[in-house]
């Protein structure tokens, strides 16, 4: 499939994240206005709240866009979902005989604010990147014991907390927490000082599941609605004294940031991919019925204040040992009820190559072998760096993007509890 | 202080659970009619929904009882919380001159269905218990690694899955999943064979607190609304090999019972005693300003399908090495936001003794010795049992209790992707 022409003329540059092909959903605001939901195509927004509103968009169980945020539609399923991208490249579309009535919902992006695209009801996180977990288990447990025995058998996952996530653009607050190194006798209470990103793709569920029900992989993609990028802040020095034996807790409750688009899956169809050969057979439940990861190009750029950016990594979904439909069927086994709304990110997505690394302390080897950035080096982040992870599919004469996923980290409080 | 005399008269027996010193919260439906809110006194469920409506309680800045939880009650604050507690015993205490206009919102517990109280927002259960985390660490890791270095310092936690909280009755089916035995060369997917409870207590989260904002104790005790008990059913051979290294998941997501009333902070204070001596001091922004457990009696019983119920565990609450306000304080550390409804799970509460350990995981020690029950013996739970959590805060003639946390389990379904 080619570029899908559309009479928004900067839709159908090549290098545009946001062809008539996509139609990514977020939720913006313009001035002091209160914020509604949009659809990013080319340079602009489309209101298409406003669309609903004024009859030019109707949907089955509608009015479904008359809250700030996507849960309604992601809610009414499948049939909605396709019904209204089918509504939206028709209204879109070069040669549409509708532009007239929809030109007056464009906005320009660069004049719009955008939130979070919708509320987070339950967020988990995977640990599912083969480099990733043999990276970090080497550096956390010993290259023996890299890769615990599960690890080949089922996606490692934790519920992690939906308050903290966070739109792009965010600031994200350097955290204290109670830290030990080995070296020290007590622990003590401080600033994080290995602050770190992750690199993730996040799966947003759309369909909710019942209690007591498993589902399988084929109906669990068929219940997601999109995906994200997503950043899973880590304080790795808070991690490393905290997560034994539970997992990690306060190392990430700081702040979890996600792009302002979520990319439907619709979207995403072209650039379906399948996970590695597996290692050893996965059991029934767990295997693919056909290609269910996406062949997303990732990249992570840190700009030290007043600098320039280095792109620090650059790496592809499709490294992924375990897809996000795989993830969901996984987390509904024991009966788990899954709901509208659920965020669940991959799992840091690391290649095999050192520059392909997708969180510092991978890129770093724990800070023992600092990174080159212009006009210096990392090993975590420093204050007032801003992190970018960006994403593209590329297709044949079109990109698909999901806008910036961007954080600034601010020095943490001199005092926490200081009133 | 002792007994608070109501014009109910059901509610001035010693050992009766809803005296006015009590006033819990619920949500309680009548026939077909929708739920609404209640409290319980004596033998009947006040409907203060009811009263709120028909102007004979009036809370600042509502109407907050209009809807079939509590949360808007929660998140209004200490200063409504009190209001609301003096109106209720103002129109309910022995010579009100309002008992003919209250009198009519009373309804016999008896012909009531109770419902979930409030909504979940997240849910969080920690690992508190000295004598539980010693036992269960002995079993999974051995005795000399059974309490991990940081468990001391810290009110080790982790994220649990909201969407699992059920209220006392719901039934509660037996969970598949991954299992592998230790002399098993390949995992294999089936009905947990090892499922368990947890005796636990749950503080419920009234006032927020800010994102990148840490609280201190102190103030982390002034946002719980109030307590609940909890029981965190867990799948055991699930858990064993699913938890290492991001903690335990699926074997605790099929559900958490909790006890259909909140009792409140204030019904508790008569209660409150201090965590036992600390082993090694906690660093200052842990330490408890004062008493900030409570003296509750607690016990568990097991009643086999069609047979009678043995207590199989007396212990009390008293017994945990962390508060609810400790570890709420704790959770906030890396500036994580908590929301009106976090429901935190204390961790399992264990006494010293074999009779007072909070699981059968414990009081079988790992299935190795079974314990005796009327008409048999159990290692963990069997199919069709019914077990039950009760609480008793037990005061100079007076009782302040829970109702029961119960939950029956149903047979594991026999092919959970047939459709």
């Amino acid at each position: 499939m080619g570029l899908m022409r559309s009479w928004v003329e900067s839709a159908n540059a090549a290098d545009c994240p946001f062809p008539l092909n996509n139609l990514p959903c977020g939720v913006f605001s313009l001035g002091a206005e209160e914020p509604v939901c949009g659809v990013a195509i080319g340079a602009h927004v489309l209101d298409v709240a406003g669309l609903e509103h004024g009859g030019i968009l109707a949907l089955d169980g509608g009015p479904l866009l008359d809250v700030p945020f996507w849960n309604e539609v992601m809610g009414a399923g499948p049939g909605v979902w396709a019904a209204l991208r089918a509504r939206l490249i028709e209204l879109l579309a070069e040669g549409s005989p509708h532009r007239a009535a929809v030109e007056p919902f464009l906005v320009p992006l660069a004049e719009v604010t955008l939130h979070m695209p919708f509320l987070v009801s339950e967020y988990t996180d995977f640990y599912a990147g083969r480099h990733h977990a043999f990276n970090v288990g080497t550096m956390f447990r010993g290259p023996e014991n890299a890769l615990p025995p599960n690890w080949l058998h089922i996606p490692i996952g934790y519920n992690g907390r939906a308050s903290s996530v966070v739109v792009s653009g965010t600031e994200v607050r350097r955290p204290w927490g109670q830290v030990k190194a080995p070296d020290q006798a007590a622990p003590s209470f401080q600033p994080s000082r290995r602050f770190d990103i992750e690199l993730e793709m996040g799966a947003v569920v759309g369909l909710p599941s019942e209690s007591g029900q498993p589902v399988t992989v084929a109906e669990a993609d068929a219940m997601i609605f999109g995906y994200v990028l997503l950043n899973d802040w880590s304080a790795r020095d808070i991690q490393a004294w905290e997560y034994q034996p539970l997992g990690p807790f306060q190392a990430k409750a700081t702040a979890t940031t996600i792009s302002p688009w979520i990319v439907t899956r619709a979207a995403l169809e072209p650039f379906r991919t399948s996970t590695p050969p597996r290692e050893v057979p996965l059991l029934p439940h767990l295997q693919e019925p056909g290609p269910m990861l996406y062949d997303i190009a990732l990249e992570v750029g840190l700009t030290p204040e007043g600098g320039t950016e280095t792109v620090i990594a650059r790496t592809n979904y499709a490294e992924m040992y375990y897809s996000a439909a795989q993830q969901l069927a996984h987390h509904t086994t024991s009966g788990c009820a899954m709901n509208t709304g659920d965020l669940l990110g991959s799992g840091t997505i690391s290649g095999p190559t050192k520059d392909s690394r997708g969180s510092l302390l991978e890129m770093s080897w724990g800070g023992k072998e600092p990174i080159a950035i212009a006009g210096g080096t990392r090993s975590f982040i420093e204050d007032n760096d801003t992190l970018v992870l960006r994403g593209a599919a590329r297709g044949d004469g079109f990109t698909i993007g999901f806008g910036d996923c961007a954080g600034k980290v601010i020095p943490a409080l001199a005092d926490p509890y200081a009133r």
